[in-house]
């Protein structure tokens, strides 16, 4: 086991006067491609080249419209959920992201084993995968705020402790990505590198860091870099299509004055073989509902969702 | 002569308690196409349908290199301008806007008043021409702001005293326009409704709303509807592109993370016989330099760009 004080940080950040560009020392993907993989051998090419990859169509009409229906009840009355994993618009009572919603709602729970996800995960990243995260993600119309570029891997290193790049994260899209309703943009290829951010992390920092970034923010010299070398995608897609993407990858996503809102399920599936071990950055790791201490692997469930609409209060 | 005087008006705002949707009483183009217009057949049916026009490469790279270093040194160092006509970033130092940059500039002066601009715009008018307003508009990268959706001629009329709907803008690309970094955003059709909005201007709102908009909003319901009946246009474009647009289409652009600035010249021609008349919501019309009363006619001017590069201090 990777035990954090005997081996110095391979992945620092937060402790540097001068912003740096470090090489990424773990692989992207861990399987060797192999007839009936659930990734065809085009796809595991382009998500090891690009850090990420999108699936189009991968839950059918009724699957997303059921997906749909239990979101909209959890975000339209977040009341019998528990409070902390409530996050509001800054400076507004929309709700923005639930948090742990596999343990809070039964149809999240189940979409989180879909073997759709969470096999492809476990092949991804050759291990048993368990949910450091899971959340469901609303940006509004009208007035959807932009989320500044990061990589999550960043702040899961530096606040919750991850060791090692052998996470990824699953957005399942619940709205239509358009060009114009502030879809998620990324740095294809950009997982490669990793950014090592200025500054020391305040106590407490994901409170507000969970609405707006301020540290473990990559310099704009860094980001030009990366934007010049690589571009920049964004994904649209339609409710219903997936985009899995590496865990060091750059994104961020611009504010949205469309009527269009945005929503998908999110689902961070580490490795257990890389559980979290003590934050590289802060003395006390972020509390259990952002970044799970507790690895159970989870067993991926194959089939089609469904279920019972809820009842409306 | 149209007094605003002696005619009911027919595009009220502001002065209700209720949004409305009112429909537009005049023409989008005032003349019918023929053999040596300045535009095609297809491009002026376009723009009667659409609200808006893009136009490709209407300036070659030499032309494109020769702006692009005057519209640098004014934004780099705007201090020999007049002080009232720089906008800075809302909460910053960065500059924004300038405004009646064809008073200020060579450069600015000879591309209003050239042909592939000010030609066009006096045959979709069929009138002598004068130039409304004009400027310098700079988004920056990383930090860019959102521009809420608008009709330019609501302001135009309340604010300014423009009689009817006989004026186009003209935005000349400087930096390319990607689907990225926070492009001009329109609503194609949009043009024939015109959106009653809510409340009473304040006294000298312009100096506000060239940073931010908080009057002459339209509401979000009505928004919807014009999004749900005719969708959202944002056309890409490399620099010495134009986008042509009319006086009453609804558009706006979101904010941008990208590193990769915004920039254009821009333009507004109104027709001298819709010369301003006086503010049709508020007592004191805006001042000149955004909003001109004196319809000096302009002689469009052919051939290409050409000058010095500005000596850098």
């Amino acid at each position: 086991m990777f035990t954090a004080e005997l081996v110095a940080d391979p992945y620092p950040s937060r402790c540097n006067t001068e912003p740096e560009i470090l090489p990424r020392l773990d692989p992207v993907t861990y399987s060797r491609w192999h007839p009936g993989a659930p990734v065809s051998k085009a796809q595991l090419s382009t998500f090891d080249r690009d850090g990420f990859l999108v699936l189009d169509d991968v839950f059918d009409a009724e699957e997303v419209a059921f997906m749909q229906r239990e979101a909209g009840a959890l975000l339209g009355d977040p009341r019998g959920l528990e409070t902390e994993t409530v996050i509001t618009e800054p400076g507004g009572r929309e709700v923005r992201s639930i948090f742990a919603i596999h343990r809070q709602n039964q149809c999240m729970a189940r979409l989180a084993a879909d073997s759709r996800l969470a096999g492809v995960a476990y092949f991804l990243l050759d291990d048993d995968v368990y949910l450091h995260q899971s959340r469901l993600n609303y940006k509004p119309g009208f007035h959807g705020k932009e989320f500044y570029w990061h990589s999550d891997f960043e702040t899961w290193h530096v606040e919750d402790g991850m060791p090692r790049m052998r996470a990824l994260s699953i957005s399942v899209l619940l709205a239509e990505n358009t060009f114009n309703n502030g879809p998620l943009m990324l740095i294809p290829g950009s997982h490669r590198s990793y950014l090592s951010c200025l500054g020391e992390t305040p106590e407490d920092h994901y409170k507000m860091s969970l609405k707006r970034q301020d540290y473990g923010v990559p310099d704009e010299l860094s980001l030009a870099e990366l934007v010049y070398e690589h571009g920049i995608d964004a994904p649209t897609g339609k409710p219903g299509s997936v985009v899995i993407f590496d865990c060091n990858v750059m994104h961020g996503s611009n504010g949205n004055i469309t009527p269009l809102p945005r929503s998908n399920a999110f689902f961070v599936y580490n490795a257990v073989s890389n559980r979290l071990a003590h934050p590289y950055g802060v003395d006390k790791p972020r509390p259990d509902f952002i970044a799970s201490r507790q690895p159970e692997p989870i067993t991926p469930v194959a089939g089609r969702l469904h279920g019972q609409a809820p009842q409306w209060p």
